[in-house]
C-alpha cells in the first residue's frame, strides 16, 4: 500500500494514525541531515524487505545517506535490522570461539581458499558463508566449484554439522540470510550507491553475523584495484566495521593490505584453487601466503587458539609442515561432495587446453600492473561474469609471470594465458598488454601488510 | 536489460561498447558534482520514459539533482526532453500569442476559473492543460468537474478547435503530453525530491511548453501553505522557470503572490465555482480578485493586447463590468458540455445538504489561518484526495467566514462547513479550530503580490 501513497496523502493521512512509518518522511528526514530514530531505522527496513517500501524509495534513502551518513546510533540500528532480516543461525552447538575473514574483494585474491582450512587445522572453527564473482573480482563460491562435485548449496543443518564436525563449512548465501542486505545490494549496484561506508559496513555486518560467527577478521584492500583507492578511507572503513562489530558484541580485527596489483600469479577459478593448495603446501608466491599467514593468525588470536600473532604463526606454519592444513582442505572438500584426489592430482582440476603468452613490450621492469584490467580481462576471457547469470568456464585464467618489480626482456612472456575459446583471446591479450607498465627502472617495493586496525 | 544489469557489468561492457549509454555511470557523475552533458541527459530520460532506466535509479539520480543541482544547460537539456517525450500540440492555426498561466498551488486558489475566461475575453487565447487536487491543494480539473456536465478529456483535435474558435479550452494532461514528466512527478512525490527548484521547473515548463503555448505567466506562492515558503525560495524558482523558458524562446513572467491564508473565502469545488462567478461579476473577495487581476493583466501584455499593466487592467474592469467575461466562461462551458445555466443559477451546481459553523473560542483578532491544515481538513471532508484514486464529493467545503485581520467575538461562526456525511464533520471542525489563531492584536496587513520577476 505504501508503493504508490503519495507524499501529500501521506501528509494527510499522518494526522489520522500518527504512529504510521511514512516512507517519504524518512528519506526526507535523512535528505534534511537529521537523525533517524533506531525504530524508524527498523521498520523502514522491514518493510522494504516486505516490498511495501519500494525499491525507488530505498535508493533515494541510500542516496540521501551517500551525501548526510549515519551516525553510530543509526548504523547499529540500520545493520541490525539488515542482519534480523532474515535468519540468524545459531551455532551454539560448537563451543568454540567461530571466526571468519572477509575480505573487500580484489583480483587473484584466493586467501579464503587456504586460510579457512588453516585456520580449522589450529582448532579455530570457520562458518563462511562467500559469494559468487561479479564484474572484475573473482567469487569464493566459484573457486570452490571448481573442484568436481564440491558443493556450496548445503542445506544449513549440514552446514552446522559441518562447522562442528569438520571444523569448517564453506556455503553460499541462502535466501534467508540478510534478504535486506541481498536485495539491497543488488539496488545499490546499479544506482551509484555502492560506495558509501555505512552502506558497505552495515552489508558486509549483516552478512557475517548472520553466519554464526563470534569474531571476523576484516581485509580491507587498498590500491587501484582495491574499492577503496586511499588507506585513510580504507581506515574509515575499519573503524566503521570495528565500531558496528562492538555494537552488536563481536570482535573485529582488520588488516589494511595491498591490492595495487593481483593477489599471488593465477587468477581463474581452478588455476586459483591450485595456488591455493601450494599455499598449503609451502609453495605458493610470497605475497599470497604472507596476506594468509597475517589474516589467519589474527583469526587464531581472536579465536584463542595462540596467544600473540607470533605463536599463531607459528602454528600456521606448523600445520603446513606437518601436511595437517592439506589433510584439513581435503577433510573439507570430501565433507562438501568433492573429490579430495583433485587436491593432490591437479590433473583432475578444469585444465584449460590452450595457452598463449603475452610477451614484455620491452627490456626493464615490471613497473606497475592494472589490476581492474587484468580481472576486466578474466571477464572477457570468461573465468569471472559479465553479468550475474552469465556462465563461466572454471578451466580458463591467466598465470602472471612477471609481476611489479619483476625484471623483463623485450619478448619474454609476461602473462601466460589458458584458454579453451580462441574467440576472445587477442581482445584478452591486448587488454593484459595494456594493463602491464614497462619501464626502465624497478618501482619501490611496496608493503603488503599496510595497517592494522582495531 | 539495464534494469538489473549490475554496475560492475557495466563496467565490463562499457570496454567492449564505448557508446552505451550506463545509467551509473550517469547518477555517480552527478553524484559527484559532475556536469552531465546534454546528450547524455537526453538518452537518460528518452531510456526512462522506455521503462529500461528503472524507477530506482531515476529516484537515486534526483536525489543526486537534489544535492548537486542542474545548471543552465543541464536544466535545459532536461527539461527539453521531458517534453519532448511525448507529444508537443501545434496550436499554430490560432496565430494570437497564446499564454497560460501557472500556479504552484495553495488553498482556494480558484485563479485559473476566472483568469481563463477573463484573459479569454479579452482575446488572448488560453490553452490550459490542468492537474486534479491531490493532499492539500486542490486542482482545476475537479473544479471544473462541478459544473454539470463539464467534460476536461476532450481529444486534442477537439481542444485545439475551441481554442481557435472559443479562445480558451481546458484540460487534463493526456498520457501523451510529456509522459517523462507524469511519470517522473508520481516517483519523486514518494521519495522525497519534489522541493528541488531545477525539478520543479523543468516539471512546470515540459508540461506548460506541451501545450503550445508562447508565453507564461507563473504563480509562485509564498507562505506557510505553500511549496515555497520563503520569497527568497519563491524568487530563485521564479528567475529558474524564467531562465528555462528563454532557454526553449518562451516568454516567461512571474509574480510572487501571498499564500499564508488560503485565497478568498470558498473551499472546496463548487463552491470555488461560485466564486469564480462572482469574481467575473466583480462581487469576490478583494484578495482573490486583486491577484486574478494582476495575473491576467500580465497575460494580457504579454498577448500584446494591452501595452502595459494598467491598460490591461482596465480592460480587465471593463469585461466584467459590461457581463463579456462571465459572458466568456459560458461559452467555454457550453463547449465543454458544461450546463451553462449553473453559472446564471447556482442552485444546478453540486449543494451540500447540511451546514454547520465553527465559532470563535474568544474575543480577538484572526491573526493566522494554518493554510496547510485547512487543506487538510477539506481532504478529511472528503472536497479533496487522500489518494489518487479517492473520490471527491463536489458540494462539500469550507465557507472562511472570517480571514486573517477579521474581528471576531467569542462563539460568532468563523467558518461554514458545508458537507453531507456527518461521519467526519467532527474532525474537521477540530482541524479547522486548530488551524485558527485568535489573538488580542489585529496584524499587519500583508501585501498580496509580494514580487514581480522578468
Amino acid at each position: 500500500m505504501l508503493r504508490r501513497l503519495s507524499r501529500s496523502a501521506w501528509g494527510a493521512l499522518f494526522l489520522v494514525w500518527p504512529d504510521l512509518v511514512q516512507p517519504y518522511e524518512l528519506i526526507k528526514a535523512k535528505r534534511d541531515g537529521q537523525k533517524l530514530d533506531p525504530s524508524d531505522i527498523r521498520a523502514f527496513i522491514e518493510a522494504y524487505t516486505a516490498g511495501t517500501v519500494a525499491d525507488y524509495q530505498m535508493s533515494a534513502m541510500c542516496m540521501a545517506i551517500f551525501f548526510k551518513g549515519l551516525d553510530a546510533r543509526e548504523l547499529g540500528a540500520w545493520a541490525r535490522a539488515m542482519l534480523e532480516s532474515g535468519e540468524v543461525l545459531d551455532l551454539s552447538d560448537t563451543p568454540a570461539v567461530k571466526v571468519d575473514k572477509h575480505s573487500t574483494g580484489g583480483v587473484g585474491d584466493k586467501v579464503s581458499l587456504s586460510l579457512a582450512p588453516l585456520a580449522a587445522a589450529c582448532g579455530v572453527p570457520v562458518p563462511m558463508i562467500s559469494g559468487r564473482g561479479l564484474g572484475h573480482t573473482g567469487g569464493t563460491l566459484d573457486k570452490l566449484e571448481s573442484i568436481p562435485g564440491f558443493r556450496v548449496d548445503l542445506p544449513t543443518s549440514e552446514y552446522r554439522r559441518l562447522v562442528r564436525e569438520v571444523g569448517c563449512c564453506l556455503i553460499g548465501q541462502t535466501a534467508q540470510v540478510a534478504p535486506a542486505d541481498k536485495k539491497l545490494y543488488a539496488l545499490r549496484d546499479v544506482t551509484a550507491t555502492v560506495d558509501c561506508i555505512p552502506l558497505i559496513a552495515s552489508s558486509i555486518m549483516s552478512k557475517k553475523l548472520a553466519e554464526g560467527i563470534d569474531a571476523l577478521v576484516l581485509d580491507v584492500k587498498v590500491g587501484s584495484g582495491a574499492f577503496m583507492k586511499t588507506v585513510d578511507d580504507a581506515r574509515t572503513l575499519a573503524r566503521t566495521m570495528i565500531g558496528l562489530g562492538a555494537e552488536m558484541n563481536r570482535k573485529v580485527v582488520a588488516l589494511l593490505t595491498d591490492m595495487d596489483q593481483p593477489l599471488g600469479r593465477q587468477i581463474g577459478n581452478a588455476l586459483e584453487v591450485r595456488e591455493a593448495v601450494d599455499m598449503l603446501r609451502g609453495e605458493a608466491p610470497e605475497d599470497y601466503t604472507e596476506i594468509t599467514y597475517a589474516l589467519t593468525a589474527e583469526m587464531l588470536v581472536l579465536g584463542k587458539k595462540a596467544a600473540s600473532v607470533a605463536e599463531a604463526r607459528e602454528k600456521l606454519r606448523k600445520s603446513v609442515a606437518d601436511g595437517s592444513a592439506v589433510r584439513k582442505l581435503k577433510e573439507i572438500v570430501q565433507s562438501q561432495g568433492g573429490d579430495p584426489r583433485a587436491i593432490d592430482d591437479y590433473s583432475r582440476l578444469p585444465t584449460a587446453r590452450s595457452t598463449v603468452d603475452v610477451v614484455a613490450p620491452a627490456d626493464g621492469f615490471v613497473t606497475s600492473i592494472h589490476t581492474e584490467g587484468v580481472g576486466l580481462a578474466a571477464v572477457a576471457l570468461g573465468a569471472g561474469r559479465q553479468r550475474v547469470d552469465s556462465r563461466i568456464d572454471p578451466a580458463v585464467g591467466f598465470t602472471l609471470l612477471k609481476k611489479v618489480g619483476d625484471a623483463v626482456t623485450r619478448g619474454e612472456p609476461m602473462v601466460r594465458v589458458h584458454y579453451n575459446d580462441a574467440a576472445p583471446v587477442e581482445d584478452v591479450k591486448a587488454r593484459l598488454l595494456a594493463a602491464y607498465r614497462v619501464g626502465p627502472d624497478a618501482p619501490a617495493p611496496r608493503p603488503l601488510v599496510l595497517a592494522r586496525v582495531e
